[in-house]
């Protein structure tokens, strides 16, 4: 049987899968992450017997960043910058592949779920660019163009421009350390957390908190449907489990755009523009999974 | 002799030529920008005789916008809900098309231009995305991924996010009809004149104006660069040949940005990465000679 790999490297946690495909999974596992050198050895250990066996076709690894993507630098597959503790400048890629001796695909955690979106729901394949945007812990948007993930000088890390932050109706200084209030400074589960001393889920119903999340997020999609003119946003992350956040986004995007892009779909059609993944919190590791059959 | 078409249709004036290439053009005239039937009328006469005689093997349009891209559509090839009084609703390209009877490439001015900013020079070519920022009467953006130009929803319109906006620094609420004080409504050429009550030009030499546009300028930047991912900008139109503008937007993107990329090119390789166009102001129309030769 032909198997692919899928793992989601998370600041928290690396979720890992063997499938067939995304119907078609044979197991699971996930596994905190601690130290790099542990956390990766136990990957490997996941995987490593269908690696032995020959069933391990490929792997696909979705991981958080930033990330080094260019295939001719002596970094490429190495996660960068992160400010995640004992994780800068790990080579993510490399170590899985010397262990596991098959082919690995790597990629942003949001452009896997982005291209897993697509590969996995052939109603979204046409839709191009697609979109998806993670609201979590911090805030990332993978982008398809063309059926292939951007890349550039680097990947997209759109949670970190500045939007107009009124400091008298929300005095909160944002919690980015590179840039304070940028998006995921304000609008992040860290953010709301830090803001109101409570996490996002504590928070269930109080309408000021999602009121102004709403605002914040809303500010940011219009900047990403402004450059990169997407035929189609995704956006999931867990702040997204929130009751109502998904429509008060919606309502606050077609009035932010108030009518310029003379476009249905940030108009009358904006529920079928913005969307909550259909592969739900498993879009990452799927997608991984995706990028694996691909490679 | 093969010939090719060149449009620039911009809101003052339409810039036409013809030429075997960019080096090699054959007539270059000007209309004034009056009614949609008289300047398309000019327009078509210019080219008719080039037409008539077979030389002229494809026309490239590069327009102001917003347009309608979608070849399917049918109001493809139209300038759709401009503010420009009297081109709502113009059907440039089919005007065009009908009475010039070759093929038409018809795309958003900044488009084109970044287009032609990397076709005219190979050096620019293996640069992906490339972008093209126009900051004059208004403000655009135009991309280049793959080598096409960025279609989607319709096309880039990164003129009209909203950025912090500091109001006791600059109380000026802004010109956008639409949004007030996004980028366009705070740092396009209108913006300036409507804030200062003079224009651009007159206002050389005065550092507080300057400050406050590059300022502007490096937020929408910041934007892009974080949901593109481009390996180049170049930053052209009028408002740019102010001197030393381009130098404080470089700076202010470099700090504003903080070091998060961890790459050279936002750092100390800025001055290569946010460049002045090659082509200088003929960017828009060599570009539409570019798409045309390219159709």
């Amino acid at each position: 049987m032909k198997l692919f790999g899928g793992i989601e490297a998370g600041g928290t946690k690396f979720v890992c899968m063997v499938g067939a495909d995304a119907d078609n999974l044979v197991k699971e596992e996930r596994f905190p992450t601690t130290t790099p050198r542990e956390t990766i050895h136990k990957v490997t250990e996941f995987f490593l017997p269908y690696a032995k066996s020959g069933e391990l076709t490929a792997v696909g690894i979705a991981s958080f960043g930033p990330l080094d993507l260019n295939p001719d630098s002596p970094t490429y597959g190495y996660i960068t910058t992160t400010p995640k503790a004992g994780w800068k400048q790990t080579d993510l890629y490399g170590e899985i592949h010397r262990r596991l001796q098959v082919p690995v695909a790597f990629d942003t955690d949001v452009n896997a779920a982005a291209f897993g979106e697509q590969y996995w729901m052939p109603e979204n394949r046409s839709l191009d660019p697609f979109l998806y945007m993670t609201v979590g812990t911090g805030i990332g948007v993978g982008v398809i163009i063309n059926g292939a993930p951007l890349h550039g000088l680097m990947h997209a890390e759109a949670g970190h421009f500045a939007l107009p932050h009124d400091w008298q109706r929300d005095p909160f200084a944002g919690v980015c350390p590179y840039h304070g209030d940028c998006l995921e400074g304000l609008a992040s589960g860290r953010a709301i957390e830090a803001r109101w001393g409570r996490s996002p889920a504590e928070l269930e119903g109080d309408d000021a908190v999602w009121e102004l999340e709403a605002g914040y997020l809303a500010l940011g999609l219009i900047c990403v449907i402004c450059v990169l003119s997407s035929e189609r946003i995704v956006i999931g992350g867990g702040v997204m489990k929130q009751p109502g956040l998904l429509s008060l986004v919606q309502r606050r995007v077609t009035g932010l755009m108030n009518g310029y892009l003379g476009t249905k779909a940030v108009g009358e059609e904006i529920a079928g523009y913005i969307t909550l993944p259909a592969l739900g919190s498993k879009a990452g590791v799927l997608g991984a999974i995706a990028l694996a059959e691909t490679a």
